[in-house]
């Protein structure tokens, strides 16, 4: 995004300290890639609670709805601890990842054989995307 | 972004809804940059903190740290009052307007006759254009 | 509380200054009074949505759950803004108070004529208590 | 707290579900104390960066600023969790748990010899105490 490009550019200067392992621009590029995952992440979590509370019936059972709302809570705190390059990403990474999985896994029961739902089939890409991303920030570093 | 047309085309419907003003297609579209904006604007706040602690003195004072801090808050707050269409979002911008505005004042402050600060530039015009993008969102209504 | 008497004695030294009117004293302790009215109401209304997303029906309305969700959010901001000192309080707990006044609006509607429904009548009561001291805080200083 | 018995009894009933070992009276009581020191430091960081930054040298290091910012966010994204009910709050806990341990540390770093630093000193312990808690809380359920 154009406005964001010095932002960019410190993100990658200060993924290079603190991102996991391979080479530096490598390392900056994914940690970018996580932010901004976690980031749409929120944003689609919080789009798909009021997509499912408007559905009704399963859509808007408890546990589907906090587990949305949780969600976009740790995909926010997560993209934050990133954003401030904190050195201990790594533990909320993890975190966050096994969290967007579970609310993938979540949405999916919802979803059950339903045609089409298409704001539920993006949010659930959307946290499998995350979950990766997160995964990876959250491995410890290893020399390549 | 390709991921999130759903959300997209979820916000122009909702934002048809409780939207000041115009044509349906202009209502939605500002409402769904005004989302975006909030978002830029909490994300390079944040960067900015890091930026200014890591500049010290004057870029450290307490006030300013703390006016980006809370800008942030505000600014991710009003994103999500937005994205889940709530009507008191003029409450919310209006308020987040005034924040921003004074958090660009207070980073011209900072930065003084300083020939090059670009993060701090950037946060500056990045709030001025949240604040105004705030400020439409927090208008009332009118028929055209 | 015991842990928090260095917080209150520093809430108390800085409400001093950007608290609004009254006495010193009276200045802090409502703003020390507002902050845990915002941070209690933030817990009711999270504590409010698992409530009603169980009760189901009416109860789990979209725009009730919403405005519990968004209710809890600008009141942890405020929160923020009072705990850090700044200044632009006063936007924020505008903002703030009229979130919390149709908060409490929206539990009574759904609550009805329903004979007892202990949560949600607590939280109708916490959104009133903290919309009071909210608009208290926003309301520009005078002198005494 | 009188407001939040509701919310108490609530919790008391919910923890039962999803909080690790011991009776059930003991699974809600921990559960609601992890709650309130999740919730009790995120406050108490907040204060202590205001505290930091006023202080200047040492005290407004950018790592250690953003270590209390970073720690006040996880505090609150995992009290929701808690709140909320989620299981899932064992991952949260866990880096909550981390994120503690690591600013309690390096508060006491800024500190070092310093004879008397009330906040700090307070900031340290109230770290220290929702760290315990928050690994209580994530430690897998064991019969007893």
């Amino acid at each position: 995004m154009e406005t964001l490009s010095g932002v960019t550019s410190q993100v990658t200067a200060a993924a290079q300290k603190i991102a996991p392992a391979g080479s530096e621009d490598d390392a900056s590029r994914r940690m970018r890639r996580c932010i901004d995952n976690c980031r749409d992440c929120e944003q689609i979590c919080l789009t798909t609670i009021t997509h499912c509370l408007s559905k009704g019936g399963h859509h808007a059972r408890p546990d589907h709805i906090l587990a949305l709302m949780n969600c976009a809570n740790i995909c926010a705190t997560a993209a934050r601890f990133m954003i401030t390059f904190s050195r201990l990403h790594i533990h909320i990474c993890g975190a966050c990842a096994a969290v967007c999985e579970a609310c993938a896994d979540d949405c999916e029961g919802v979803m059950g054989a339903e045609a089409e739902d298409k704001t539920m089939a993006e949010c659930v890409d959307m946290c499998r995307a995350c979950a990766k991303s997160c995964s990876e920030m959250a491995t410890p570093m290893k020399s390549c």
